[in-house]
């Protein structure tokens, strides 16, 4: 008898992944985190209740919220990442021999022990190299008190915008964003959805807050069938760079990297998003 | 108490939608049909339990199955659906006012008669439309029966390769196909999806019966929350345009059709394909 991990995408609408165990079930001092293990989606983690990472497409996320980045601007050598707890946005990113620095700031220490224990695929390899430090404190507070210019890429791998992912979501974190970016800086953020009312709500509130703060401020899309609606954002914002006219293709090929779901003729259909999503985006409230 | 239809996607996964009433309940020669009625989804309906349509995302669908073609070739003056009971592809290509004749091929007379009772979202006005040609009948044996060069699209909208969709994912389809469409013809072809496995396979199967019949056969992405896993594909096959180059963007906006999903941007878009996506289709098996 399979038990099922059911997830309420909406008021009418659930999504449910069978599985054979539950791995580890604690409360860390920020969210509730269960770790469970299936067949067909491998180990994945849910925090208070929502799926978050799982073997079957965690390489969707990781390959859209990394390489458009790296595509756009071959140079990026100094990351920041906030969040990211799973370390697979971590992995994507030490894939580029080019840079140089990677801090990863996460506020939940416990999600990435947790991770290295159960899910090697993205956390395992992350704590070791070199060129990463990582801090486990609130990234808000972090991206304040960080020098001017001091990073080129700065990748918000959040939660939703409620409890420890709220002031990721917020308009004082965008500003220090772009204080702490280079003069070529770019911000990817997790953008939420555009299908059901609420997600929909906070992907255009982030976005109106984001295209007052950066010159360059676009969203992009892809496909994420663990999360609500399968439809899933992320946010392009830039002092600089354009994605699309500034794509480097051949740039981003001399890289030689195998990537399962990102190609650089995607990364311009990303941009392209559907009627609704773009009326819904322009709506100032 | 919310009473849930679900669907179950794969081995290990369901998907759920909260109904407040089941409108009806048969048993066609065909198929079971079932119509229910929820808050967040509105009406909608299965067969043999599988998710068709419904009032939220059917745009998205029957968007992406009808404009598509219609910006590559806006000279389409003859257009044969095959299946589409529940009108709403009808009721797309009806809104363009160049299009002379449409003839809709749908084995099932239940499932159209049912919609107009109760989706008339889909279904109304289509029936009544002097250009239209209802035939219920089966769609392989139509075009085994229809003059060469007969149609200048053809588009597909079937359900999956089982019970009564399996003969329009055969080669011998796909041959009547196009010996019926005109030099300029278009195919579009229901095309099913890329993640989970039985799906996977099935796309993989269609593409490889496809490219050794047609000139340009490429495969097209978009965003469809309900189906399984939210990623699904149509098939684009055509003897001289190509979707991508000869597009045109001018041409389909003189049209003045406002589409929810739909835009020329997109259209190109949806064809860049996730590397992972690209590969299974190449596979020969």
């Amino acid at each position: 008898m399979k038990k099922y991990y059911t997830e309420q995408w909406s008021e009418d609408c659930q999504f449910s992944i069978a599985y054979e165990e539950k791995l580890h079930s604690e409360a860390s001092p920020f969210q509730q985190i269960d770790f469970y293990k299936g067949e067909e989606f491998g180990t994945f983690f849910t925090l208070d209740g929502l799926m978050m990472v799982n073997e079957k497409d965690e390489f969707v996320y990781h390959d859209m919220i990394t390489h458009p980045a790296f595509a756009t601007n071959p140079n990026i050598k100094k990351v920041l990442i906030i969040g990211g707890g799973d370390g697979g946005t971590a992995r994507e990113v030490l894939r580029y021999k080019s840079v140089e620095k990677v801090v990863m700031v996460e506020i939940d220490e416990l999600v990435f022990r947790l991770s290295q224990k159960y899910l090697p695929i993205t956390a395992a390899g992350v704590e070791e190299d070199s060129r990463m430090e990582m801090i486990f404190d609130d990234g808000l507070a972090y991206v304040q008190n960080a020098p001017d210019a001091s990073f080129d890429l700065i990748l918000v791998d959040s939660t939703d915008p409620i409890s420890v992912g709220e002031g990721l979501f917020t308009t004082a974190f965008y500003q220090e964003c772009h204080r702490v970016l280079s003069a070529e800086g770019i911000l990817i953020n997790q953008h939420e959805s555009p299908y059901f009312a609420e997600y929909a709500e906070n992907m255009r509130k982030a976005h109106t807050k984001i295209k007052k703060i950066f010159d360059i401020a676009k969203v992009y899309q892809f496909h994420m069938p663990t999360y609500p609606s399968g439809h899933w954002l992320f946010g392009f914002a830039s002092k600089k760079f354009d994605p699309i006219q500034n794509v480097q293709a051949e740039a981003w090929s001399n890289f030689g990297l195998h990537t399962k779901y990102y190609n650089t003729d995607l990364h311009v259909g990303a941009f392209m998003l559907p009627t609704f999503v773009k009326e819904k985006l322009a709506r100032e409230e």
